[in-house]
């Protein structure tokens, strides 16, 4: 019978060697006052972008749902189940979180099928395709646009798909009124997995910019 | 206009004057290759259970899906967007990943909601509730003990819920197919965000144990 | 003739040269004055659970009465002989013990003997199942909970049962009187004979936490 | 509210650190296998007469029923609980144990409340004095030693107690069977708490005598 992961159980080793000693009042805290994450990240699933690791936070902080190419999808109370948007609700009407960050990455896998005119269900339940779906619009209007490279649509579309998560976030009435009271800020962001840049959107333009920190 | 949150800044500035420096050959390569995680976890969104944080695992390595109470809903190819299926889909079928781990983890405020006869939606989409549903029959029965405290109840709840979303993942086709030939191993786990103990599930059994790890 | 067990005699002799040297005086003046232990402990036979093991107490620290499963029976004057009625009954009203412990343990045969349907009397007097029949109600209870596993069942009543005497001691009117006007205090544990762990029962919640001790 | 006994978690913390870490594959063997006492000994609650001190014994070897004045009563099949005879049965249908030790020793105040003719009941309910009925015709008899001093006599009760026990394990049907197979031992003791002198029951008079032990 198969046994648990090598790999997992050594790391799992060196944290509790080393990190959860380091913070263990904090864990302890955490567990009985409850969480009181600063901000909700909705970020991919690509094993080379976690948020912990990207912005060096620990316990605590983050209430993190990753999904397949970090989307949000648009407010539908359909008596479906929903994961992202169940997520959402906790964040923002049990947690009170403040802030929420939609976070995307270069090279993403799902904006390459969203872009990808052939791409075949990956099986028979095709979760993907609905999923991806949701670019549906935008994807079909970037694939036209034949003067930019792969890669330059890739960026394009992964960056759009920001704006529209975010777009989509603002359709959900308690964010919608949250933002508006000034109890809420929403905010976009880009990791370039190549290089570790971090590029931020600005929130009047839309435009990603890479903020001015010292990394050197 | 509201500022990209500085807490995140002074993060991303730790992360690349210490772990992405120190790895980014790893990175490029990570970019230039793709991602080749051995493990797609299911995990809770919960900001004390970070997976990578937890197994001291970098860039590449675990592919991470997050929602409330780290379910896995059952196989329904119904047509609509189902985002942990999706990730399930897209890590079987396209990263060929041969490890799947369904970690939960204490106090989860998820499965407190499933155990909460008296839990009023959190919003009127009510998304939380219909989320929450799939542990329905499960979390009626526990209600049930009254001879167990709360306490008891939500950590049987957890790790039922664990059993139950490992069912769930051999109602897919290509998991079931896969885990037959020998070519995708399924585990459990239950992290105890208080003591940071690891709960390992016994496959024959379906018990929790915690696996003979020098972690002093 | 069979002769007196080897074994038994030189563990006394190891306790003669060792145990008892050091603490003659103790032992003298014990004889003389008489015990006045703090605490009685209701433990189980379980040759793995011996309290003066587990709590490192010396001669005169406890007065243990030991039973299968630990069980305190409810109050019943009828006449008939009630040895652990009896034991309870001196340690209150005799030597005034101001401490009662109820400790159980993991891995408990008379609990397990109290979960199994199909259990057969081990001999035609039923001695075990008469006495384990305190826990009948309790038991047919968490028989039903199939959702658990057989081991989570198993932990799960051996908790039940010390809250379950613990109530019971309250049915003794010294007990009650004595308690309520703080002269003696109830408390519960449970071990795990596998990890060592004591388990402490949180007197408001009756959940089982393990308390601050520095173990290494 | 109050807290669990400083007392016992210091002791329970020596334990762990010294007994606990020296015999740690030992515990965690015998939680794996199960136990497998090599003797039953039936000794008294008095804090002083703990048989594991005196035999100095570790996990896995004496299962321990322990009542006031180290009774064993005879055999009643009467569908009442009799919690002596069901670990008497636990014992020796369950565990198949070899061996059978009733331990008396000096000072018994159970004993000495058989020779008190004056005694009151402790409380209403009289536990004690229905447990210690068990002695009445023997006890009247030895009241009547008037040539005898109040210690001769408490001594010698406690030793025909012993053997009055050891009489009623042959009451029991299996005891009987297996004794007379050859698979079963009884053996009878008398601790001195003050001198730490251990005297054994001779199986062929009954008499007590100190067995040659090198013990200084």
């Amino acid at each position: 019978m198969s046994k648990f992961p090598e790999r997992l159980l050594a790391g799992y080793q060196t944290f509790m060697t080393g990190r959860y000693t380091a913070e263990r009042a904090r864990y302890r805290q955490l567990a009985e006052t409850g969480q009181e994450p600063h901000t909700l990240v909705i970020a991919c699933c690509d094993s080379r972008a976690a948020p912990e690791t990207i912005f060096d936070c620990g316990p605590g902080e983050l209430f993190v749902v990753r999904n397949v190419a970090n989307l949000m999808p648009p407010y539908e109370p359909d008596g479906n189940y929903h994961s992202t948007s169940a997520a959402l609700e906790f964040a923002v009407q049990a947690l009170k979180i403040r802030n929420i960050l939609v976070m995307g990455h270069g090279r993403c896998g799902g904006i390459a099928a969203s872009l990808d005119p052939a791409a075949k269900p990956l099986s028979p339940g095709d979760f993907i395709g609905q999923w991806i779906s949701l670019l549906k619009p935008a994807a079909e209007k970037i694939q036209e646009s034949s003067l930019m490279t792969g890669s330059e649509r890739q960026t394009a579309m992964e960056r759009i798909s920001i704006r529209n998560s975010i777009s989509n976030l603002r359709t959900f009435p308690c964010v919608k009124i949250l933002e508006d009271k000034g109890k809420l800020e929403i905010h976009g962001a880009w990791f370039d997995i190549s290089s570790g840049e971090l590029w931020v959107m600005d929130k009047d333009s839309g435009d990603f910019v890479r903020p001015e920190v010292e990394v050197a």
